[in-house]
């Protein structure tokens, strides 16, 4: 069962080329601080070059410049990206076991590709589309109308509201809830009306969204999460919200209604957009910070802070501050 | 099935006034810029009067004094509110359908009232009461003794820990947990003890909970949220917090152990309140600020920051500083 | 049903002293402020006294010094920790009804121990192996090869993903996902790949873990969290994470990859602590309070704001920048 690859084999692999000692058999992967002799590790920068150094990896994955002495190497332009290219060799994705559990619950006009698997306890609305070799997981509850692309993963206990729409690929991690109702209410002799939440909800292929994060689906219109977009656990997507292709939210962020996320965008954790911003492409929001309702973000510009501003206007803020302070102590002090 | 009503009859059921072509047909609801010749729309003040004067509407609800040359309207006084109306005439809440999966289980001594559906895997403890009209949704556990009133949603899979009470048109989204153990602990000899957590959390009538909330159970006696509070996905509400009737809190937010968030409270999105504080009557709280332990802000009152202060001042500091930065830069650059 | 015991009765359970009506009896538990003649309250500090001495409880529990003239008072070390033990007096734990329920489907070779009870509609995956006592609520899904120590309760829906490790007396409340995919991912030719997340988590004695949180497993090795610590809803601790034993996290921090918080760590809520971050062991990290990727909290030390520094330099910055500003506005008035 056990997988075992010489360096020379691994290299081949990864169209890379290897120095040092080609016939050594490697059996698992590790980071440096813990790999040992049959272990394959690896090292993005010159920051980690001590640690490399010492590591008793019996095998290591180096950017194209770095030099490490001694030691059985494969050169890659992106050892991160290799070094996971690897982990799937070591440990290929289990295979799906199709099949609809006894258990599953399923509606009225449903179409089921080839090849899913649907655990138990699942309940799938009527009229809602699976394509082929999708997992859907014990508990799942998938509404009525929603389509699910190819290849999906649904860990168990997610929650698709009806007419969701998922594209290929999607993985929804356990607890996820997809399309539930927007924040939307006017406020009228003395208390809040919903405003009715008729829109939907579209996540687009090889998104992954995290547990128990939240995408509401649009007051009118739709929700949208762009392909390739990474999403972390606990994260909280408004109606209405347009969120790029391939941008990367970490976890406790929050998306106000209709705020626009172009394409790239990185965004930290606990950071929190409010309603109608818009922040542009390959923008960076520090841990954190607030962006104001209706204010725009420049393309590829990095900042921090409530309100955000760009990072080093940020930092020259904190420092002076600081600096001042400690000239008030010493004044205080009567130094 | 299509809904299609005259512009004339449309101000009809709102008991409005409309201008025009009162016998144009409206088939649809959409916002100004995407709607076309058979939508209705709404514009809510002078800020988009362009994008009103632009948009295809057929139909546009207007507060009374605002102009639109040209266009057929109907004058009321909410706009917004107006239109929630008309999403309501267009797209009427899907009928119940009264019945109990052949699945759910039901504990001893419950009592359900009439037209109650119940979905697959639902789970109801013993001597649970729900009322009529009340639609629970799939995978739902509804604990011992709880007590639903009348009307309620409960999304698929919402937790009610035993004995938790709602009121009457409660809607809790899917993940909802509520009554869960408050975080109380006693320190003593070098570990955390739990303090038991054996009160109780009663939801007023109206109130509805975003997806994946959590609203702990009191230690001793309740905690409670008053009637037509809306709470959104992902925020946290902890032991004997007493929260308000008519309040929105936004995403993400935590309110700390035995705070008291007094009627008509708005709450920003990512804000916390430390235990034991008291927001008063009206307060707005903006986005991701902190309101210290035992700490009070004044009915009527906007405040912003951690800690929380008037949002005057806040601005003002916040300018000071950024002034201050400017001009120590160009000191250091010798400018 | 109803428990009554006697002032001596109660002081001969908690070792302690009595002084007033020892053969008063007492029949319920209440905070100070709504206890009747036949509760047994409880006091920590002077700031209280006033309350307490307001009171109508029938017995307090007090600390040494502190003096109630003319109450009936039990003297104890600590309070709160003795009233927690009284609680448990008037409300043991409901016995636990151990039996697995019809619907419950379980995997190939599952090692269940003596005297379990699995609610319904749960899911124990192949190989896991729970322990005596354990209570597995409705709708869990314990994923393949977990295991479960002795005396766990896992609230109804929790998640486990397959191999997670729980020790003994763990408490898991409802939504709690534990083991999900670490937000881990090589960028690589335009987009993101996914990093393979093979590693597990570990969850130590005597952890309890609120609503909805999420636990992610590790990248490669081991997520850990402590023996004795206690984490609130809503907590979201990335892959790799260790934390040590006793410590408290409040609810909506946010904990990065990697990061270390050592033993007796104190966390208030919204915290954010980056990627490698080090907390060193008995720290304090004020509310909302944000900690650098790869900076060391010291031991001890208590910090706040955002990026974190000691609480002192916070306060003291903040009161200039207020002061500096209530001038300005003095300045810009022509005051």
């Amino acid at each position: 069962m056990k997988t075992e690859k010489s360096v020379s084999e691994l290299s081949q692999s990864l169209g890379a080329a290897a120095e040092g000692d080609l016939e050594r058999r490697i059996s698992g992967v590790a980071p440096l601080e813990s790999a040992s002799r049959t272990d394959i590790s690896f090292v993005e920068s010159e920051r980690n070059l001590r640690q490399a150094v010492a590591s008793e990896a019996g095998c290591v994955l180096v950017p194209q410049g770095l030099q490490l002495p001694g030691k059985t190497v494969i050169r890659v332009r992106n050892p991160r990206y290799a070094f996971a290219r690897v982990l799937e060799l070591f440990f290929p994705r289990s295979a799906p076991r199709p099949g609809i559990h006894a258990t599953v619950q399923i509606g009225r006009d449903v179409q089921l590709g080839s090849d899913v698997e649907v655990g138990p306890y699942a309940v799938i609305g009527d009229g809602a589309i699976i394509g082929s070799r999708c997992l859907i997981g014990a508990g799942c509850v998938i509404g009525e109308e929603c389509v699910v692309g190819e290849d999906c993963t649904l860990y168990p206990r997610v929650t698709l509201y009806p007419r969701a729409r998922l594209g290929s690929r999607v993985i929804l991690h356990s607890g996820c809830v997809i399309g539930s109702d927007g924040f939307g209410y006017a406020f009228e002799a003395g208390r809040y009306h919903k405003f009715p939440q008729i829109g939907t909800v579209e996540i687009g292929d090889d998104v992954e969204i995290g547990a128990n994060s939240t995408v509401d689906r649009g007051a009118l219109g739709a929700t949208r999460v762009g392909a390739g977009t990474k999403i972390d656990n606990l994260v909280q997507v408004g109606h209405n919200v347009q969120i790029g292709s391939n941008c990367a939210i970490a976890s406790l962020t929050g998306i106000s209604g209709s705020a626009i996320i172009e394409d790239f965008v990185v965004i930290a954790g606990q950071v929190g957009i409010g309603d109608h911003a818009r922040v542009q492409k390959g923008a960076v929001l520090g841990g954190q910070c607030g962006i104001l309702p209706r204010k725009t973000v420049r393309a590829g510009q990095t900042v921090w802070g409530t309100p955000a501003r760009p990072i080093k206007d940020y930092l020259a803020q904190q420092a002076l501050v600081a600096r001042l302070s400690k000239k008030d102590k010493r004044v205080v002090n009567g130094e």
